[in-house]
């Protein structure tokens, strides 16, 4: 069952929401200081001959917001697409440990041989993703000599699929599986493999740098000037409308980057511990392991880290 | 054939539309509230020099559709992907069977005990994605030294598909099939773990919370705001126009709100209890049952559960 | 080749177009209606103290241009994917059949026993699609028993597949194909039982009945209320342009409505019967018989049922 | 690598563009008409009570422009998923002439004869979806009984495929191949199977004719009408502005319909021949042949028909 | 870990952003032009009768910003698509070097043999694609004449693959793989093989020339005339809203353009040369060779080539 953040409607319009805030009420500050700028300014307009109308701001507004749209929609299918790899690494896994279960029903020390190589090879892909350490949380999965060799390669995940594909090689040069369930098994290889090569694009390749630019220059600078083409029409009004408008457009901006590289540590980002911590406590239920470790639980502001 | 509501459209525009409609009903009688209080507001609007017109609400309206427009396709493909993997549910029970049955055309017991496996699987899933108990209707399916293990379980419909992999397993140990067909119905269930997982990443990650709460605030401030800007154009004509613009965007953003979660049992979410249903009767019928169970009707509000 | 209407540009303005026209031509004329009482009421408005102005509904009319817009294709791709499906029928189809003859080059026999159930299966999806009695058109192509059978059964397509999975189990327990020739065919039927199921989900899952109804409602109240909006700029214009507006909207909403359940048997719905057809004839001719049915050619309307 | 038109952004605003030009030029020279006839009315318009606003058009502008994108989508996805499928059909005929030579290393004769129905196969299908007349170039490949029997069946290219499955047939039966590979070659053939269902439902299912007509219709009365809506305000300038927005929207319109068949030999449709001939070419050169055709240029317009 | 450019939100607003800056700064500097021209004309507008308004810009205005939307997701499209064929590669060159390796633990130099040409087919695609001379490259790779050879075919890609096939023939006609494991490998080629022709389908397959064009067309006569429309309401402020919008629609466009065709070497197009190395470095790590290539470090403008 989902664990989700307190659902009522109303009680919502006035909860925290993770580190987009904090990112963007400084930015906000800076829109309300133009806004009181404008209102400042105002006086001197005619004086000065500006003339300043909402009617072009309208026009690039529309424009921007569907840019924006399209900029959002761009994020969140990476952060999808992220998601359903970390999901298709758990359906691997648990039909890769099926099929070893099956075809050797009464050899459990494999399975369990081959359970720990998978899970090493989740956390070693939580490590590489976010550019953290691995070699402590290996050492629970790998025997050392293992570990030094991954942590020189170029691509450690890699090398845990290639000691894989090393245990299911000496299997059948020693007779114990046909050629037909190495193929089976082979080809859940290649899937985590799939996901593997998958997770490492997404981080590797942000959206294309100019195109996350324009939007991001484009909305601030449409946020700065909008309280100018605001305040001859609203007058007093003007800061909290202009705060408004911005709030929108500048949060979804922010939500947007956010959402760019889901395998962050913020708070709207994949909760790559936790979905390791499955992954393990998975194979180790589907081996009857002794100890199993806790399932991980969301703290008090919702999140699972 | 499809059973539906009353298609006539005229009648249409006066019927209820499940859990959405009284969840906003309060919400748009505030917003009614808001109009009042800006009519009655709107004398004092010069002696205060509040000065408010529709143009930057236009822009921001524009903008927020285009928002929710998002938010809402985001929500729906989450319905419609949670739909197709409760179909590919039925395909590959279906399949299952049909190779079962004919790979032991003289063994109809063999084929008992793995529908038996089945059905209890769908209705686990079903129970999984719910939160609800799921001993009471195991109980038909598995026998009892089973069910006590899979409700340990963290992950008992993943413990049904270990069940099927050792049945598997020991029907290729008593070569009763070859390697071959051992890996033609293994791809099947990894097909029913694919399925697993796909409905626990849609229950487990919903959409990002600060996508849901931007989203959801700008639609509910730029509704209450809505009745200040309208009223020096359309003065007592206000609260009808309010409302009926705060009605378009608030019952999207709920419905958006209710599609989301699609496991739930909101009038609008799947007819999980229906779904299992269907496949229970459709593979005992393949075994030729002597019972088969009625299939499920919709109530007199069209709606299954 | 393409039968297609009349491709002129100037010539398809005024050309009929299918069930949508005669049922919106109805609506148009009610919005012609409005349109005269509120030119009829304006000299009132000033005495009423009524103002209404064209900016709050070309807000909303925006913002439900682009909802509707969704709906549309939410609609279309239902459409498309019930088109993809019963292409992949015809596919897999001529697949199977290429098989058979290929596996069996000197027993025409078989390719024929084989053919009777595919073009059954065929016939029988778009009755149980339509709703339709199929027992006519199945008594060509089963025995009697057989169809006795599947005209009690829940799920007769299903009944079917199994019959050809029997048919494919005896070719195996005869020693007439090997386990990999049968795991070949047998992934064909795994095909077909998911064209059945996915053209089963389009039929018995209508879009979310609470997002059709807010969609349709907001498009009809918005049109309603137009002509008393257009009314203090336009004048005598009121009626022209508001039919006009109405007609864009309510013309892709009843659209919508229609492409939504394509198997139905309206003008722009799947031609089925046509589908149905060009498999029977592909499979006999890759069989050489000696009767062929003449193809389905389209009726002066350009349309197949 | 690419060849492409000339690709400097000045020069290319007034390049010439295919035949979507040549087809709008008469239609907004009617446009300039109404222009013409708008102005010339406007000293009548205080006279006859005439009121016209841009308000109402523009709102409907935006819609049309809504509804016109979704339009473009679609034909676009039609246009891209052709191209799609062309490029499987090279990706299948390169695997299937790869298994045969690496399967039969030392006889190069069974490729030559499998290479001339791929060829073959490729030619008819390219005729099949322009509707014209394939004898000619099949005699090149097949002899002059298959091409008769062709010739005079409904589907012709299913019939070359039928042929291959037979030459596998034979293959087998003589027992030249294993199952397995047998199997593995079917697989392709198959593949192929699914690139010819797939062209045929392009080419037989237009986009649904309502839809096509609703967009064409609302889009040219717009236009139509948009001038004397325009000549309050503009005046003068209103021919001017008003065949440039027209130009926008009946280009996209007139561009949507063209690619909508994308098998057509418009300039702007897929160039069937040359992709045909790269794939002879591909095969050619696999199996070493003395003679290659040379490889297709586009026209001074760098067009490829 | 992810290398990126610096993610401050206000530096960023100044930096620079790759070729598309360049290519827009003297288009923006005509826009200037442009305005100062407006404003100098202005002074005559009432004497010349000159009207011009801002409303039927912005109606056109959203119109562009739609289609422009449009191009931009189908640029992007081709752009993501062309990475995915890339992480495509890599997936199935690892897993093919896998396949090999555990098939043949005991015999490194069959695994050797065949990284060369796994590494050779991945410069000869970035050459082909690039249109680039690969002889330099190749010959590290793979002996003289083959080379030869391959420079002479019309499809070089395709000929390394060709000559994979021949060493996967070998291995099967001197017995030393059995059909199954042929028809693994096998599989993985035709995987090579769909990336191949994607690539090429990318590459020989613009946007349909004439959706290009009008796009850019009416982009450019936009912002040519707003200048004209923005003066009688801005004024003196004519030129710096008139440059701020036309950047908004230039850049995209600009940068539509350059994502659309990704094997190119601007700023934002795929890093091919890198790629290539990496794939290099993971197939030479994965033989445990002696000699590694070092990886390639992005630019100081964050930039691989």
């Amino acid at each position: 069952m989902i664990v989700r953040p307190d659902q009522h409607w109303f009680k919502r319009l006035f909860v925290w929401h993770g580190s987009v805030l904090s990112e963007i009420l400084f930015r906000l500050s800076l829109n309300l200081g133009m806004s009181v700028i404008a209102l400042l300014c105002f006086q001197w307009y005619e004086a000065l001959g500006i003339k300043l109308t909402l009617a072009p701001f309208s026009l690039l507004g529309v424009a921007i917001a569907i840019f924006l749209g399209f900029r959002n929609s761009v994020s969140y299918a990476r952060f999808t697409e992220a998601r359903g790899l970390w999901g298709s690494l758990l359906i691997v896994n648990r039909s890769l440990l099926r099929q070893i279960r099956s075809i050797f029903p009464h050899r459990p020390e494999l399975a369990k041989e081959f359970a720990a190589l998978q899970i090493a090879f989740s956390y070693c892909l939580k490590h590489q993703l976010r550019g953290t350490s691995m070699r402590k949380e290996l050492t629970h999965f790998l025997p050392h000599e293992n570990i030094d060799k991954l942590m020189a390669s170029a691509a450690p995940c890699n090398g845990i699929l290639l000691l894989m594909g090393e245990w299911l090689g000496e299997r059948r040069q020693a007779g114990e599986i046909s050629d037909i369930l190495f193929q089976s098994i082979d080809e859940n290889l290649n899937k985590l493999s799939a996901v593997l090569a998958g997770c490492e694009r997404i981080a590797n390749t942000p959206i294309p740098f100019a195109y996350r630019l324009i939007v991001h220059r484009t909305v601030y600078l449409f946020c700065t000037l909008l309280p100018f083409a605001l305040v001859p029409d609203l007058h007093y009004m003007t800061p909290f409308v202009s705060v408004f408008i911005s709030y929108t457009f500048i949060s979804l901006d922010a939500l947007a980057e956010e959402l760019e590289d889901p395998f962050g540590t913020a708070p709207n980002d994949l909760p790559l511990d936790a979905m390791c911590k499955t992954i393990e406590i998975n194979l180790l239920e589907m081996n009857n392991a002794a100890e199993i470790p806790v399932r991980p639980l969301p703290d008090k502001r919702y999140q699972l880290s």
